[in-house]
């Protein structure tokens, strides 16, 4: 059965985005730190090894929720996140700014995050979807909507800046899925239990 | 070389107490979550499996390092970590409690965690020094005194509590030494980088 997958890349101190993140500075200082791991030097996602494996799934993915903060952050990859021409979902009570008139792929879903889940398990059809952002991780645990989470998570404490997992109204029980040890990165992914 | 040490269980969301956390309830409500990986339902240490290496290392340590918060909660363990007969020292700047006279392997170092660290190192001669507790971590790793992290992540979001990390001032790099992979904990050995 297709699942709702959170990516995140993490340090081990629980930080998603480093000290002064803000929208002249997406992710904060230096924040591609986290994200070396899956990365060429020239930026690019790799397509090696367990990278490259780990990117195969997410690249296989039917739809994406993402939060509006990452997504207005990047201005919606354009419209067409990496490349793939999948539908995008981003969860807001307030409605998009002007550029989401130009993006056909790109859908503002005003109702809640268990709505915009729905909208895009559907579009996805028998494909996973991609879940991304700190809020609405939070979210989608809060309203049992997120099914598995991919941690990726990386050997250093930023110390500071912003969190994967701030606080949540209860105790979520996972199950361990698959361990995958690099140097780079120890990627756990998890299930979130019923 | 030996080593200074920090085992601490953590749930992934980075907290090592839960909810409620104080004299009367240490750890919090159901706080022991975090530790059912290594312990027989008795409460016992395991002895076989992954568990068991992981308590034969934490066992041979010559001496430790704990932080007052986490020694006074179970009083000093009654004097004695564990039944193993190694120094206790206790990083604090204000004088111990009256239990304290009474054990003599436990001491209160009054002059910072570098002077603790370094009798602490001193006794332990050729084995490793454990260490335990989220603010002497902390001061440890400000310190450039602490030099690996044996995290065992729990497969549990805990929502609320006590972090092992808070905030530091500033990124440490880490390398991954071990990772160890079970259904219960994923368990992750870090050496600091300098």
């Amino acid at each position: 059965m297709p699942s709702s997958v959170l990516y995140m890349s993490m340090s081990l101190d629980g930080y998603i985005a480093a000290p002064n993140d803000g929208p002249g500075n997406p992710g904060g200082d230096n924040f591609m730190r986290l994200h070396a791991w899956g990365l060429t030097p020239d930026g690019k996602q790799r397509t090696d090894g367990t990278a490259g494996k780990i990117f195969d799934e997410y690249n296989a993915t039917g739809a994406i929720v993402v939060g509006r903060r990452t997504a207005e952050q990047v201005d919606h990859w354009g419209g067409d996140h990496h490349g793939r021409g999948v539908p995008i979902f981003v969860p807001s009570h307030r409605p998009p700014g002007p550029s989401v008139a130009n993006y056909p792929l790109v859908t503002y879903v005003t109702d809640g995050i268990e709505s915009a889940m729905a909208q895009a398990k559907a579009a996805a059809g028998d494909r996973d979807v991609l879940v991304q952002g700190g809020d609405t991780a939070q979210r989608a645990l809060e309203a049992e909507v997120l099914d598995e989470l991919q941690i990726h998570q990386i050997p250093v404490l930023f110390g500071g800046g912003r969190r994967l997992f701030d606080v949540l109204p209860s105790r979520v029980e996972l199950d361990i899925v698959r361990v995958v040890d690099t140097p780079e990165s120890t990627h756990i992914r998890y299930r979130v239990r019923r």
